[in-house]
């Protein structure tokens, strides 16, 4: 990427200043609601409401043009009427500003009309070398820096996760599954109608931003294919580029094609060319979020060999079925590793992959048979089930006060975080992946959010179902497959 | 069923009494656990723990044997040693008690020695009249009448919801989900071994549950197939009977021939008879909970044609692949019906099926375009995706109070609810099924419980994605299109 380019990109992710075009003192109109998110995020550069009919807009001083502003501000947010639009980037272009995030819709989404306004602005701004998220877009957020230039109210911490999506209300919904896990975000990008920047000009900026580890996309369609193919080869050598594409039946083609007026075109045959592309595509919002938050922490596998220990049969079962159906091999373990595990197991045990704990739940039981399966040369990542038999176990007495409740809670979410250290530790040591799914033993209304607290911001993950181990291990592989193959 | 097997069955689900052979004060035993898991949860009937060596068990009474307890018991909970567990039988009879959970392990499971004893068990069981749960399983739970006789610390409300499992942590997986969106359970059986009640014995005896809605269930493998599908048949007929049949592939059938010895058989020709005999196969726990919730609340669609309605663009099209991808016709609303949404929509709309509600999100947009759609002739039933148009909205000032915050959360979690009543309302004007997806559109880390709250104890669920919707729609479909063919 060229100097030029980086610095645009730059100012429209961390702007040491932003104009905000179109700034409101009227509760409900866009030029509220998003100037209200960027001031609530506490954005550490300097804002410069432009409104032509106030002297202070939310307690800021504001400006009547754009010239006025002091100084050489970086970004622009835009939410003046479609009309307004290409004059106003004639203003950012001349001020120096190098970025600009249109909010405002009514553009190639509303029809002819709109589409020459459309073209109009993107040739006035690259004619000033200025940079354009949008229109018709829900805004960006860039939390390393607290730039929050958007309208929905979620307000992620800093974090290694982009989302790009060419839809703002499903890039919002990947963002909050991204947070309720307890991890952060990088970068936010709603793209609305992808005017100037197309999703492949953010994949490809993420790609050498320090600040990103993976890359979540949700995409309806693709102006050029061919260019989306090329550049999405460069990125997935660097870091994941995971995408939920949707239109791939068809009738969620008609629907795209009503929503952004994108050209799903064959599932079939794009799928082929994503995957040699080594895009790691996801059935749903979910499963994306699971991958991703397993590639930006764990080792990668040497290849596709599962060992699984478990702490319930059932769970155990339903691993192997998902894993078998995920393209994983539930590997059978060499003699040596089997008489490893028999000889502290149970005489009942049935020796076997996925090992199963059976009733004799004790914490070493569970450590030694996990490290046997990583210390055993054809198993290339292990899925453990069940973190119960780990944490320290107190029987309930018939009545319990509130206050034991709250302490044992705290002891469970410290030993919770002990636990998933450990884990994190054997996998550095053995490098190959642990991949962790549990019910949560305790009944607590917002005891998820707790432990996601707990174990987010060191990355750690406790996914919820077989089913989503086995998906995230699979993405693990497929990954690693891909990075092999490629060279 | 004849008159004796019900009353073995009201003994099981509806004891006055039970003996708790194996009664123990040592935490930890399985004795000490379950004994204060059915103390803890309030049963409402007389408990005789039965220990030779102790006078008190847990502060009642205790007995040296089961011939000196009071009374004529309906149930025995037994968890003494494997070979004691025939003998017990034989008392248990003896004293007219017509019901048994076996919690005991050691039998079957481990070998020719404990399939003998469980054969002897068993063989004592049926001379005497008694039926048996297990063995080596984790208990039962019949939340009507405050029965809590099993291992897992859960304690479910009473409900419509029956769960059968021949894993006990997955039929606790399974629960957990139910409670977890704030619904109830009639009945809950960790089926173990099933030495006497098979899993099908359950699914007859729930058909003909009054307190039984919809039966869930964890089947890894069945004794008799044929006899499963003719008693899976007579249940269809009467209520939604869902399997997630485990070990489909060869990686999970060896898992379930380690775990239950269970013979998984191919999952191709146990699909076909399955679904001819009008069992719902769900893929995973969710979905399987998703649908029993669905199913025991919506209207039936005369049909496998869809509508959606949607406040976001993305999710229409998630939501319509989703449809396509599970047999759903997202059908082409007629003229009509589009003119008259077109009436009040703005002029940017664009017509079609999903319909997407735009930017312009209005409560009256959104309940009249339901309405319209299930006013629609060739409209079998509706997906509503984002409920958040229809609920009152003010803006949030740059800073906000805690105090203001919980008034806020009140306000919503009231909104919520009022919101779900018309939705269900409008299901029963029009006998056509409303399936409501949602983004929570307010951050609160236990919010969702509160949610579950409100709504679960009416019936009510707000799914969590697009796919989620589509899923439950498909099993409404399915079940109908099932009971119009039988006849």
């Amino acid at each position: 990427m060229n100097a030029e380019r980086m610095a645009n990109f730059q100012a429209l992710f961390h702007p040491r200043s932003v104009v905000f075009v179109g700034a409101s003192n009227k509760p409900g109109k866009w030029g509220s609601i998003v100037l209200a998110n960027l001031m609530r995020n506490g954005f550490n550069g300097e804002i410069f409401p432009v409104n032509p009919g106030e002297a202070e807009v939310q307690g800021l001083k504001a400006y009547a043009r754009i010239a006025d502003v002091p100084g050489s501000p970086d970004l622009a947010a835009i939410v003046v009427p479609p009309p307004a639009v290409p004059g106003v980037i004639d203003e950012c272009t001349a001020k120096g500003i190098r970025a600009g995030v249109v909010i405002t819709a009514g553009f190639a989404e509303v029809g002819r009309d709109g589409l020459r306004l459309q073209e109009e602005m993107v040739d006035r701004a690259r004619a000033g070398g200025m940079i354009l998220v949008g229109p018709n877009c829900n805004g960006i957020i860039s939390p390393p820096g607290r730039l929050h230039l958007a309208m929905p109210p979620v307000y992620p911490a800093a974090g290694t996760m982009a989302v790009i999506g060419q839809s703002g209300n499903v890039a919002t919904s990947i963002a909050r599954r991204i947070m309720k896990l307890g991890f952060g975000l990088s970068r936010f990008v709603s793209s609305g109608n992808e005017a100037d920047l197309h999703c492949e000009d953010y994949f490809r900026h993420l790609a050498e931003d320090p600040e990103t580890r993976v890359i979540l996309s949700y995409v309806e369609g693709f102006r050029d294919g061919a260019r989306f193919l090329r550049i999405a080869r460069e990125v997935t050598a660097r870091k994941p580029l995971l995408m939920l594409k949707a239109g791939g039946t068809g009738a969620g083609a008609r629907a795209a094609m009503s929503h952004t007026a994108s050209l799903a075109g064959s599932d079939a045959a794009f799928r082929g060319a994503v995957r040699q592309a080594g895009v790691i595509r996801a059935r749903n919002m979910d499963d994306m979020v699971n991958m991703a938050l397993g590639l930006a922490r764990q080792p990668l596998p040497r290849g596709r060999r599962v060992g699984i220990v478990t702490a319930g049969g059932g769970w155990g079962v339903l691993a192997a079925d998902a894993c078998a159906r995920a393209g994983l091999d539930v590997v059978d373990l060499p003699a040596d590793t089997l008489a490893e595990l028999d000889a502290f197991m149970p005489a009942w045990w049935n020796p076997g992959n996925p090992v199963d704990l059976v009733a004799a739940l004790k914490p070493d039981h569970l450590w030694k048979s996990l490290e046997g399966l990583l210390r055993c040369p054809v198993v290339d990542g292990v899925i453990m089930l069940g973190i119960m038999p780990a944490l320290p176990w107190r029987p309930l007495p018939p009545k319990i006060t509130q206050e034991e409740i709250k302490e044992r809670l705290s002891d469970f979410l410290a030993g919770v975080r002990r636990v998933f250290e450990r884990f994190d530790q054997m996998a550095e040591t053995y490098k190959k992946p642990v991949v962790v799914a549990s019910e949560i033993p305790v009944v607590g209304p917002d005891l998820e959010a707790r432990m996601a607290e707990v174990l987010g911001p060191k990355g750690y993950v406790c996914y919820q179902t077989p089913e989503d181990a086995a998906t995230v291990m699979a993405a693990l592989a497929d990954y690693a497959e891909y990075l092999r193959d490629r060279n």
